[in-house]
C-alpha cells in the first residue's frame, strides 16, 4: 500500500501529520500558519457546520455577520481582553500597493497609511458590544441571540494542523441579557450544546467543567468548556462557553432601560467551536490504518465495491447494486459505488479504510450468484458474507451500532486512562504516561503554576459532576473539597 | 407609521438606505466601508447560499478553504491580476502589538514587522493557483472543481452597503482543466447556474453576455456575466465567470501530463458572486412600503396575525390556526404565528409589509364565525376573505404565483425600458431617461471610454442572444455587426 501512514505507537505526532495528509483532509500553506482545508477535510466540517448550526437556531439563535476588521482602539477598551490577544495579532496598517519607483517590483504605497490600525480579528467581542450599544436601549430589546461564522486569526508562533493555526475557521456566539442569571443560565445551555454535539455527533465523550481562573478567557468572568481525551492520553478542549458578566456592556457602555425604567448594564456571554474539532476527531477515533468517521460526520457512509473480471460481470453485479445506491440515498445514506477500473479491489479498500468510510459493501460473482455480499464495519475491522435481501435494514442498524460503538470505545479508554492520585510522587510518575488524573488542588493560581512549569500538566476543568470530597492538595497539602482534572493538553 | 420610508419616485438612492435600515437587513459599522449584516438580512443571505451551494454540488463542485491571505509576491506574479487589486487592498505589515512605552495605550510592536508584506485576499486566484500546482500532475487529477465561501477585502474609496463594501462575502469557484473547450465549457455552465438562480429564486431576469476586454476581470481572457435592471433604470452586474486561459497556470507553472505523456499548462475559470446580490434583489423587487421578497428566499413566507379582544378570543382563534401552522411546516413552509399583543394589527400588518413576507394571512371573529380567513399577497397589495378550508393548498399555489408574479413584472419592466438606438443625440437623450440601450459599437476601446467619458453609460455585456445585424457605431459611425447593452450602471 503506497499510502501507509506511521502507527500510533511508533510516533504519534507524525501519525496525525501524516494522517492529515494522506486522507485529502489539509495541508499547510504557503502563508505561515495558515492552512489550507482540501475538500474531503472541508465536507466533514460542513457536516459539523450544519448539526451545530442547526442546534443554535433550535435554541434561538440567528445567524449575522460583523467586519472582519477592528479598531485598535477598540481591541483596548477592555482591559484584560487586549492584554490577551494584543501578543499575537495581524495588523493592517495600509491600504494600497504602488510600483516601486527604482522598478523592483511592488512596494506598500507609503502615503495609504491608515489614520488608526485595525487589527484582523481574533475574536469579536469588542467590534459586536460596539454595535449592541446601538441595538439595544430596553429590556424589550433582550435578550440579542446572535451567532457569527467566520475566519479569525490569532498569529501563532507554534502552528499545528486544526489544533492551532494562525486563521482557523470557527462560530462565534454573542448574547446579550437583562439579568446575570439568565446569562449564566446562557453559557450552560452552550456548554451542553457542544458537549451534545461532541457525544452524539462526534461520538467523542467530553467532561465538563469550569476552568479556573488562570485559563480563562481573556475578559471572562467565568470560563465553561468541554475536554475531551485523545489516545494518547492527552487532553483537547473541544469547546469554550464565557460568562462575561458585565465587563463588555461597560467597556463599550451598553446599557438598557429595565421594566422599572432604570438604566442598568447589559450582562453578556460568548461561545465558540473552531476547526480544531476536526483535529480532536481524528484523534479521538482514528487508528493506524486511516480515519475512523463516526458515522453522522462521514462525508461517504457506505462504499460499494465491485469485483469482476471483465464489463459483462460488472453490468450483472451493477444491476443487482444500483437499485440498492437508489435505496441509501433515498434513506439520507450517503453512498458511494466505486465501479471504476483504474484501481484493484484492494487498493480500493484500503484507500476507503484511510478515508473513514463507516461501511463497506464488496460483491464478487460467487456473492451475485448465491444472493449475498459482504459486509465490513471500518471501525472495528470485522466483516461477514450476508443475504443481499434486506441489507438496507441492516445498513441503517449498522451505522446506528458504529455511531454508539466508537463513543463506548472511546469512553472506556477515557475511563482506563482516568487515575485519582493523592501524592506527589505518583502526580509526576502518572503525567508521564498519559491520561487524565483527578486530585486534589489548594485552590491557588500559585500551585497551579507551579505543578504547571514541573510537569507540563494543567488543569483542564473543575468538573461540574465531581463530588464534595475532603482531601488536601496533592502538591501542597493545603486543604481541598474536591478533585479537579489535569493533563498534559493540545 | 413609523417606519416610513422615502418613496422610490422621490429619492430613490434614500429610498434604498432607509429600507435596508427599516427593514433590519444590515448597516454601516464603525470600521470604515465595513458593514454589519443584520439577522434578518443574514437570513435572507442563507436562503441565497444554500440554494447556490446545492447547485455548484449538483454540478460536481466541492468546496475548499484557502488562506485569507496572500503573500505579496503571490499578487504580483500575473501581472494584469496585481495592476487591477493593488490599489484597494489591505496590507498586514506587523504581528502584534504592545503597550507604549510612555504610558499612552496600546502600539504596533516595530520589532513585529512582517520579512514580506501580507495582503488580505481581494480575490483568490494566486493563492489558490500556488496551491493546485502541488494538486496537479496528471491529467488523471483533471478537472479539479472546487468552490469557497468567503470574504475578501477591496479598499474601495466610496462604499455602500450591499452594493460596495470594503469587505464582502462571496464565493468563489475556481477550476482547473485539460482542455481549452472544458475550461470554456465550465465557464459557461457557470454563468448559467448564476442567471438560473437569479431568474428562478430571486425572481430576477438577466442578460447574459460577455463582458468587453476594458471591463474583463484582472487577468481573464474573457469574462461573462450576468447583467439585471433595477427599478431606476440602471444595470447592475449580478454576476462574473471567468475564462482564465493558461493565464495563472503560467504564472504559478501549474502544469500536466497529457495522455501523449506531454507537458501541458492547465487551464483555468473562476466565478463568483457576492452579497451585492442582495442589493440585487431588494431594487429589483421593491416597493415603497417596503421589500418585496420572492417567496424561495423569504425567511419568514407566511404570516399570520389574529385579531382579538381579550385572552378568550385568542384562545379560540389559536385552536384552529395552530394546526394549519404545523401543516404549513410540514410542507416546508415557514410561518410566523405572531399572536404578541405589544402592538396592533394595523402597526404588524405594516412591520410585514416592511419585511416583504409575501402572505399574510388575518383571522377575526367574525372569519371565526364564517369559516374564513384574510389572505393577503405583499407584491400586488391585494386582499381577499376566503373559506378557511383549504388554505393549506391556496397558501401554496400563491407563493408559486407570487415566485412567478414578480419575475414577470421584472421581466415587462425590462422591456419597456430597454431601447434601440441609432443615433448619438437620441443616445444622450434616452441615457438621462434610464434603462438599457441597445446600440451599435465599433468595437474600440477608445470609442467605449468616449461614451463612459461623455454619458456615464458603460458596455454591460455583448449579450448572447444578440442577433447578428448590420449597422454602424452609434457614437463613431464605424460599421459594427451586431448591438451591445449600454447602461449606467451600479
Amino acid at each position: 500500500m503506497a499510502k501507509a501512514i506511521p502507527s500510533r505507537s511508533e510516533n504519534y505526532s507524525e501519525w496525525y501529520n501524516e494522517l492529515i495528509k494522506k486522507a485529502d483532509l489539509a495541508e499547510n500553506s504557503a502563508v505561515r500558519g495558515c492552512m489550507v482545508i482540501k475538500p474531503y477535510g472541508y465536507s466533514i466540517w460542513e457536516k459539523m457546520q450544519r448539526a451545530l448550526d442547526d442546534m443554535f437556531k433550535e435554541t434561538g439563535h440567528s445567524n449575522a455577520y460583523f467586519p472582519l476588521f477592528i479598531p485598535k482602539s477598540y481591541l483596548s477598551k477592555e482591559a484584560s481582553h487586549v492584554e490577551g490577544f494584543a501578543k499575537e495579532c495581524a495588523v493592517v496598517t495600509h491600504y494600497r500597493l504602488k510600483n516601486a519607483e527604482d522598478g523592483s517590483g511592488v512596494i506598500v504605497d507609503p502615503e495609504a497609511k491608515l489614520e488608526e490600525e485595525l487589527i484582523v480579528r481574533p475574536t469579536s467581542e469588542t467590534v459586536i458590544w460596539s454595535t449592541y450599544k446601538n441595538w439595544i436601549q430596553s429590556y424589550r430589546d433582550l435578550p440579542l441571540l446572535i451567532n457569527q461564522w467566520a475566519n479569525v486569526v490569532r498569529w501563532e508562533m507554534r502552528t499545528r494542523i486544526f489544533l492551532r493555526t494562525a486563521e482557523f475557521l470557527w462560530q462565534e456566539g454573542h448574547t446579550a441579557h437583562a439579568t446575570q442569571a439568565e446569562a449564566e443560565a446562557e453559557t450552560r445551555q452552550m456548554l451542553d450544546v457542544y458537549a451534545r454535539f461532541a457525544e452524539e455527533w462526534m461520538s467523542m465523550p467530553v467532561v465538563r467543567g469550569s476552568k479556573t481562573p488562570n485559563e480563562r478567557f481573556a475578559g471572562a468572568e467565568d470560563t465553561l468548556c468541554i475536554e475531551a481525551m485523545m489516545q494518547d492520553g492527552k487532553a483537547l478542549q473541544a469547546g469554550t462557553s464565557h460568562f462575561l458578566g458585565q465587563n463588555f456592556a461597560k467597556a463599550f457602555d451598553v446599557q438598557f432601560l429595565n421594566k422599572a425604567n432604570q438604566q442598568e448594564f447589559v450582562w453578556g456571554t460568548s461561545w465558540g467551536v473552531s476547526t480544531r474539532l476536526m483535529g480532536a476527531l481524528i484523534m479521538a477515533h482514528s487508528d493506524d490504518d486511516g480515519l475512523v468517521l463516526p458515522p453522522k460526520l462521514a462525508p461517504i457512509q457506505v462504499v460499494i465495491v465491485p469485483i469482476y473480471r471483465n464489463e459483462e460481470q460488472l453490468a450483472q453485479l451493477s444491476e443487482r447494486i444500483l437499485p440498492l445506491v437508489k435505496d441509501l440515498r433515498k434513506a439520507g445514506i450517503s453512498v458511494k459505488f466505486d465501479d471504476s477500473d483504474t484501481n484493484k479491489p484492494g487498493w480500493k479498500f484500503a484507500e476507503y479504510e484511510l478515508r473513514g468510510v463507516p461501511v463497506r459493501l464488496a460483491m464478487g460473482m460467487r456473492d451475485f450468484e448465491n444472493g449475498t455480499v459482504e459486509i465490513a464495519r471500518r471501525d472495528l475491522k470485522t466483516k461477514e458474507t450476508v443475504p443481499f435481501e434486506g441489507i438496507l435494514e441492516r445498513i441503517q442498524a449498522l451505522l446506528d451500532d458504529i455511531q454508539q460503538s466508537i463513543y463506548q470505545k472511546a469512553l472506556a479508554f477515557r475511563q482506563a486512562n482516568t487515575f485519582k492520585v493523592d501524592t506527589w510522587d505518583e502526580f509526576k510518575e502518572q503525567i508521564e504516561k498519559g491520561g487524565f488524573i483527578l486530585a486534589h488542588w489548594d485552590g491557588t493560581s500559585e500551585t497551579e503554576e507551579a505543578i504547571k512549569e514541573e510537569t507540563k500538566a494543567t488543569i483542564r476543568c473543575i468538573p461540574f459532576d465531581a463530588a464534595a470530597e475532603e482531601g488536601v492538595c496533592v502538591f501542597s497539602g493545603k486543604p481541598s473539597t474536591r478533585r479537579v482534572v489535569f493533563a498534559r493538553a493540545y
